[in-house]
């Protein structure tokens, strides 16, 4: 029994019947899956359907790199994989990001079916066609745009995450809500954490992103409200990427989107009530480092953010619940004053 | 004054302007130009417009590879490249081919121009979008379809080449010729190499590859016929790849035409006579080594092709002049008796 909520995602209520329904439609000659010790030892045996090749890489964000697509290439190169071959990416966003890439890249492109397994991955990247890894430093440096061929998102993955990890995932439950779903924020501040029904939220978060995607794929104009909260998140992201205690991708970007809101408050775009009452909602569920970077810190990261252009920084900010703009260029100034 | 064959191919007879109204066009923020050290002393200063950024790479096949990508990204990250900037492929085939993957997967992709200073990229690369580095030995294993935004052709490059180099070029109007046109085949026959006209004979040979893959843009069916001689050629060019005495990829292809015209003959879909009749015009114009690799060596090279699946390997072969069929599955014991 399925929910199809495009025409190539499934939200599954049974996982190897879906994920077995996918394989036969793309019938290909060949099939392996990409795991990582912990979705090969938490996941994989979830899936009742053969397992002939198995790639396994190790997890982090800090192995989203070149050196791990080659191994991947090599794998794939060394298992005889046609342009008919598929690759099943089980896992997170980095096996999602990562394993697309290698597919889509692989005797130029071969089929990928992502299976997000983690809260993040399901309501983030599970859409909208992102493929890409980290280089140089930068996030998401080098990729391109290519849909799966499938995505089977089942909520019976979730179980295996820890408190840290949904929270990581919820905070883009919280800027979907923000940047286009008044209902959907209501429903968030009359329940608690704990309380989520996450096969009903799951859904309505995705399709927030899914229409946005479909109005501007390209991210050309409109996509870019998904960004919302990501330009300093992303940059506070990479500050302590090879910290002792690197942040999760949610807790930056729940960062970013109280610093984001406090440039919005500063340029008369939002009200101090509405970023105040964000704040407070945020600080309610996460525990963020005391000692944030400064703007001189972050300047280097943020002047890579791939929205900007040659007039300066630019961000997507709320102007009030449910309603973002985007490319609104920020002077140097205002910035060194809500990261100080 | 321009022909134009594609909405994006420009055959120039004046290559500054053309070259500018292509970027004017375009409209980047910034632009840089991609050469090696040949195209940089023999191409660029044709080229009377402003060169702010200039991204030089070592000539070769050898160095179209992942090493050589990270250096281009890198550059262009330094250069502070944005989604909206320009990268214009000065070069051959390894320039266009790399240049265009590391453009279209920079930041997830920024536009790119080539403009092809060889015979061989002016009538094969420069058309079909294939872009591509090569990978654990394996010719263009990494790549993606993807066109470039403009690709501006000028026989005025072409005065830079040495014989051999031109000849390389050539193999592919031969090959042209041979799977879709006659007229071409018969003009062929009745001029002598050194009587070629290149300004007419590049604009037909490109339209014959142009149609083909309008047709079939993804290679899933009619376009395999532009592998004609490449798929015995290609195992050629990678076996002599890091010998002493490496061939051209004309060369390869034109001793891969000869091989793969007898084994259609003894597949019965060529007549002996007309095998013969293109072996002879052939080896009239190349010259080739004379200790060629067999079956055995070639085999592992052969199981790479992409246009193979599980059943085995595929070629595609003339039934006659501008006839050539695909995906025809070849037997073992054949190949050995033609690769002795």
């Amino acid at each position: 029994m399925s929910n199809n909520l495009s025409s190539y995602l499934t939200i599954s209520t049974s996982i190897s019947a879906d994920l077995m329904n996918q394989i036969s439609r793309l019938n290909p000659d060949k099939y392996a899956f990409l795991v990582d010790e912990n979705t090969r030892k938490h996941c994989l045996h979830l899936l009742d359907i053969e397992k002939d090749y198995i790639i396994e890489i190790e997890s982090g964000e800090l192995n989203k790199n070149l050196a791990t697509c080659e191994s991947i290439w090599k794998e794939l190169t060394h298992f005889g994989f046609t342009r008919k071959s598929l690759l099943i990416n089980l896992g997170g966003g980095v096996i999602g990001d990562m394993g697309g890439f290698c597919a889509a890249t692989f005797k130029r492109g071969i089929s990928f079916i992502n299976v997000p397994t983690t809260l993040l991955s399901q309501v983030d990247a599970s859409i909208g066609g992102k493929l890409g890894i980290d280089f140089n430093g930068l996030k998401n440096h080098i990729g391109l745009f290519q849909e799966p061929n499938a995505v089977i998102i089942s909520t019976q993955f979730l179980e295996t995450l820890s408190e840290r990890e949904l929270k990581s995932g919820f905070a883009e439950i919280i800027k979907h809500s923000l940047i286009r779903s008044e209902d959907q924020w209501n429903y968030l501040q009359t329940h608690s954490f704990e309380q989520m029904e996450w096969g009903d939220i799951i859904p309505k978060s995705i399709k927030v992103k899914n229409d946005v995607v479909n109005e501007d794929p390209k991210e050309n104009g409109l996509r870019k409200i998904l960004n919302y909260g990501h330009t300093i998140g992303h940059a506070i992201e990479t500050h302590f990427l090879n910290s002792s205690t690197p942040l999760t991708h949610g807790e930056a970007v729940a960062l970013g989107m109280i610093l984001e809101n406090k440039l919005a408050v500063k340029m008369d775009l939002l009200s101090e009530e509405q970023s105040i009452l964000i704040e407070d909602y945020i600080n309610g569920i996460y525990s963020f480092p005391e000692d944030l970077p400064g703007y001189q810190i972050l300047k280097s990261h943020l002047i890579q953010d791939k929205k900007n252009d040659k007039s300066g920084l630019r961000f997507s900010l709320l102007k009030k619940v449910a309603q973002c703009t985007y490319d609104v260029l920020a002077e140097e100034q205002v910035l060194k004053e809500i990261l100080k």
